[in-house]
């Protein structure tokens, strides 16, 4: 088999890990890295000294790819990812997709029509501990679902164009609806704007899903501690996924409220919190990114529809757009009676 | 000066804690612990062989005292707090004050009329880290406040006639009301009930203060770790009191965000994050009860109103029922447009 | 069954803890506390008002008393534990028993010969965590010991007339003793006196016990950090007791070495590490000077040798009069060859 | 200025990383890569395709390099660097530099005849919080040091050939010697084989400097966990550099032992602990084997002598020495009178 070729557009924050990926993987071959500033390309070539280089990713269109790397700002994503398709090539976008719904399917009519494989960068999708996490959902172990918590905070990179839900929260977005597999019904934010007018820095989000199920997102762009953090609270047991815990991700504990089977002699029954043992899994990392990079290669050699398709992309900007509906509106306060 | 007489009615999960302190302040004597259960009174016996016990609090009424403190389940503390309050009795009576803002007000009136204290059991406004807390504010050390996130969390004591806003989030509120000084205009909370159909176990308070100030409560019975934080982010610094830090409950991080008087090209304003030094400050902890039930003592003999007087906390009441009435409507959510 | 009668003699730093489970223990009857001190009496008044006081401990031998509890300074141990042994009471003595071996095997005789029970406070014997240790060894769930290594760390209380090794190192060593069910052979020490010229307020132990297992004690009064820690490395598993961490003070980790069965080409056997999960168990807590206390109670109703008796005591004073030895030595230090 | 051309011998387990470092530094040129292993050449060549590769490092001398870095295994280091340094090449060799002194020595002899630069991999020697540790000791904001303890603790890489000793004790040593510029007197240190005969995975050394200043290391292959750790005691505050920090590596006890100056009545000194603020301070980490590396080459260009000289690598070889004769006795342990 002949390794797809691959071009890099956009060699800023997050370019250099995903060109250092396809340079590094059997199946993909490293062809260009495309970035509007000089200096960008002057660290690429450094790293990368056979590599093709242009301001213009529009050269890369003569050069014999067969797939292309999205990671330019957001507000691009779009008009560059189309461009791409329109030129026959296989795209995998970083997230969010698009910054509405209307484009994302647009794209994904595009990549339908013409055959090619669409694909967004959520990367948790590939992450070792979420997968673990949604076989702890899937097998029960944790019982029925009662709600989800998650928090993404920190000092965070201040983006004027944008604001913490759109840069934040695709990444738990993704993770929920990879490990719920099914779409939430409604959802509701709540947010400020600290430093600049109209950027929310700090935002709070419920969703609901079928079967009342909630979840909780909480991000923060303004927070002094590093917080990443995928809470499940079922009816057996509990589990914490934590990023940022040294001596292992995820924790298991055995912990719930038990509801028993007779009642008081006032006919109420009687619940009871139990607390069992607590277990750290070794779970094996791989690098998440390496995992998606692969599956990306994988899904074009194979036709098959990647995990994190421009549909799961979709979805994402759905559910951001009605929280960003949701942000603006204040009606949702009770005022108090003083 | 002689000992200010005290009585203990509801020898339970608190009363216990409340007996010792008013056993061993020296401004204060013991005289009596009432409780309905005679094996709560046998284990105030065991401790206090020379204290009168009955299961009849009105028993209190002919014993001489000065002072009650009332520590039985929340929707009794308004039939007792009067009767006390009539009987010409100083009343401590645990949070909440009442279950609703009529009755504290009725509360807070036969006191004004009879001359007597009337305190609520708000025990951090006691706590030696919430009262460094206030200095950092009050001193500008932290710069303006953008925002305030607390949470409250873990496996809790189930209560089937109450929920988690009642329960835990008077915490929150009171240690909110006593930092800012100021009362909150509006509040929103959203929950679920997990466990038992129509009782929250999980909610997310919003309370938004005079000059667009606003604060986060997360409060919940049905966590797998504890949890006990209050977060202030301000313009120059951050502070965290993490109440189960052993090393130090309170972190100031000299971090935030650099607003600079110049723009770039494009007559925009560069924003940059500025991460310093992390101080742990010493804190002499003095136990928050001890405090809290000097100082009752104290208001008692100086007839001065207390910290956390009826009337605060007929605050957190009308906020408690404020935020009752947000959690009850789903209207707030979006619904997404699949 | 009428209560034991007991007294306590020192209420210094450990007495209040003592006389508090005594005081609340069915099986026993607080009758008196003694202190060299009237302002220590004086604060064991306002907690027990009916128990007799003295500032001279003789005065307890007219009072009925079945047992008492030492709990002076260490250099009094002796002296007062004798009296009262000759006094017909069954004693309870704060470790270390004695300040020397041929003390400690007088008390034992002197108890032995008037059939009571002699007793010493090695808590650490009653302590949940250790008790689960303890288990983990015996059901071979370790595999074999490799080793053990012990940390107990911190600013610690500063006495004069004792050092680092007498005052820390007896809770390690019994813990080592009741642990591994034997005695050790050998030990050495190295250390240093860093503020009073002679005091070792640091101290580095090895315990040579039979099939060469080798435990390790590190003491100090002085370190930044407070450090409570028994770790136990076995062939299958490995243990650590941490009793600062809340979320769970023992933590089993499914690690170790893989010894194999073959060999590679060149006839070496190939060994590699193993990582499995770790499992945080949940232990019920018992206070553990409750259990001690109520152990001493029912030793003395049943005639039976307490856990931490006085050969118990013993063991440990002669394996400290080995480490004194020891540590005064600096000829184990090879010079370097500059 | 033209570029230092670099070639790197050993790509194993640490040549990775310094390939990495020449290969992006401005001041350096990667030209070849040799190792006895086909599959990691393969693995170089994947990254840097430019670059020469060999399993014969003798094939380097005929490229036309000015330097080369040894990253082979111990035993190899002597034969390889004086065969390097005797065919005029600037040496970097990995620590240990040689498994004995007399070797040391002799490639030091080599160096400075020839008029090369040797220098060893010594990689804490170039750590931000390392250097800041250090300033801390000479600007006395300790006060005058007590003691240091060390730590380095894990489950390592198992080593036939080698032993706890040589493989994690020189991070240490050479820590210590940076940091207290000067050498210690004498070396004890004690120690177990549990896997392998012979092979010392457990070791606790301590050295005695000049003035009485003793350090403990303690290095471990078998500990389930990963602990990098540096403690100095001072007089006058404390300071803990603990590599697995996430929040801050580096913590400042403003915490000791206040000696008074007026005694009490019994012409005793009373002595006092002190507890302040704990500071974390911000320290700007760089890679310190970029530092390592960049270093490397500016002491080639400027002839000077680099900071971990081969005179440096000597001296934690004599120390290793000392400690090796000492871990082999066993009579430094008292036995214990039964």
């Amino acid at each position: 088999m002949t390794a797809i070729k691959v071009g890099v557009i956009g060699y800023g924050y997050w370019g250099p890990n995903l060109t250092r990926n396809f340079y590094e993987l059997p199946t993909s071959e490293l062809v260009a890295v495309a970035d509007q500033k000089e200096e960008q390309l002057k660290r690429a070539k450094a790293r990368y000294p056979g590599v093709e280089l242009t301001t213009d990713y529009r050269e890369l269109f003569k050069m014999g790819l067969d797939a292309v790397v999205v990671s330019t700002p957001p507000k691009t994503h779009f008009a560059v990812a189309k461009d791409c398709l329109l030129h026959g090539l296989h795209v995998l976008v970083e997230k969010p997709i698009t910054l509405n719904s209307r484009d994302a399917e647009e794209l994904i009519q595009i990549a339908s029509d013409k055959g090619l494989t669409l694909m967004v960068g959520h990367t948790f999708e590939y992450n070792s501990a979420v997968l673990a996490m949604k076989k702890y959902i899937e097998s029960k172990e944790l019982g029925d679902l009662y709600y989800i918590d998650t928090a993404r905070l920190n000092l965070g990179l201040f983006q004027r164009d944008s604001n913490v839900l759109w840069d934040l929260a695709p990444h738990d977005i993704s993770i929920l609806l990879y490990l719920l597999g099914e779409d939430p019904i409604s959802v509701s934010a709540q947010g400020i704007p600290c430093v600049i007018p109209g950027v929310y820095d700090v935002a709070y989000l419920s969703l609901i899903f079928p079967h009342n199920l909630t979840a909780y997102v909480h991000v923060s762009w303004l927070d002094p501690c590093k917080v990443r953090r995928v809470t499940l609270v079922g009816s057996r047991k509990m589990a914490v996924y934590n990023d940022m815990e040294s001596e292992g991700k995820i924790k298991i504990y055995d912990k719930g409220v038990v509801t028993p089977d007779y009642t008081n002699g006032f006919g109420e029954f009687q619940y009871n919190y139990r607390s069992g043992d607590i277990t750290i899994p070794n779970i094996r990392y791989a690098e998440p990114l390496l995992q998606e990079c692969s599956h990306f290669i994988e899904s074009i050699v194979n036709h098959t529809e990647p995990r994190s398709s421009g549909r799961a992309g979709l979805r994402v900007v759905k559910i951001l757009e009605a929280a960003q509906r949701s942000i603006a509106k204040s009606s949702t306060h009770e005022l108090i009676q003083w």
